[in-house]
């Protein structure tokens, strides 16, 4: 069992500020980590039980786990669970959330792919009734 | 101060294999940790002392610091020492070493850019007279 250490204040890599968006469900803080327009690099700290809603990639995304306990999920798929150290290549024009488990921070870094085919494409929340199914 | 934890046991992401490379000085370990060609990411593990030669990359290179103590040396510049979540941003065709200190183990996630512009071009070794002047 890992200590779930706040993420917020204790975390690899720079945390950044609250991010406010209407993409997420509960706190999360951003980080841009590279300036290099063509592979912009995030550090992304979900307060637990924060998540993303249902959204995909033009050119697909990278996700580098490096603290606490989170999910990955595709759309019709079940959640996948993550851990430090896990990879999650998100192919392009999948459907998909991630975010913190219930009761656990979370952070991962995020890398865009193919940033110049365009942001990313967001859709509606995941649902309550899904989310809380998850330990 | 940070304890010296051997990397090679004890890494937040897989480690992978002893690496042979005449590019480099040292124990080495690689691991690649993504299958997307078009972003290659790899966990690399520097043993204390082991650094690799001169050289650069035809599209610019990312490190992502994950554990250890190490440098960056661009040439002709000062050595930058570098800590776990710190972030090196190498430019295209920017000649460079990196490498663990000397008494201090090191790993650092590396990402190629633009990896279809052909591989590294490996130069000489880092002259230990200078190395050696490392802490």
């Amino acid at each position: 069992m890992t200590k779930n250490i706040d993420l917020s204040k204790e975390n690899l890599f720079p945390v950044g500020e609250l991010f406010n968006s209407e993409n997420f469900s509960g706190q999360v803080w951003l980080k841009m980590l590279t300036q290099d327009p063509s592979c912009p690099v995030a550090n992304v700290t979900f307060a637990p039980g924060c998540r993303n809603n249902w959204h995909w990639h033009h050119g697909g995304q990278l996700l580098l786990v490096t603290g606490g306990r989170g999910y990955y999920q595709e759309w019709g798929q079940p959640a996948r669970e993550l851990h430090p150290g896990d990879v999650v290549e998100i192919p392009a024009e999948v459907k998909h959330w991630h975010g913190a488990a219930p009761e656990s921070w979370f952070s991962h870094l995020a890398i865009e792919l193919h940033p110049e085919l365009g942001p990313a494409q967001w859709l509606e929340p995941v649902a309550d009734e899904d989310y809380s199914q998850l330990k």
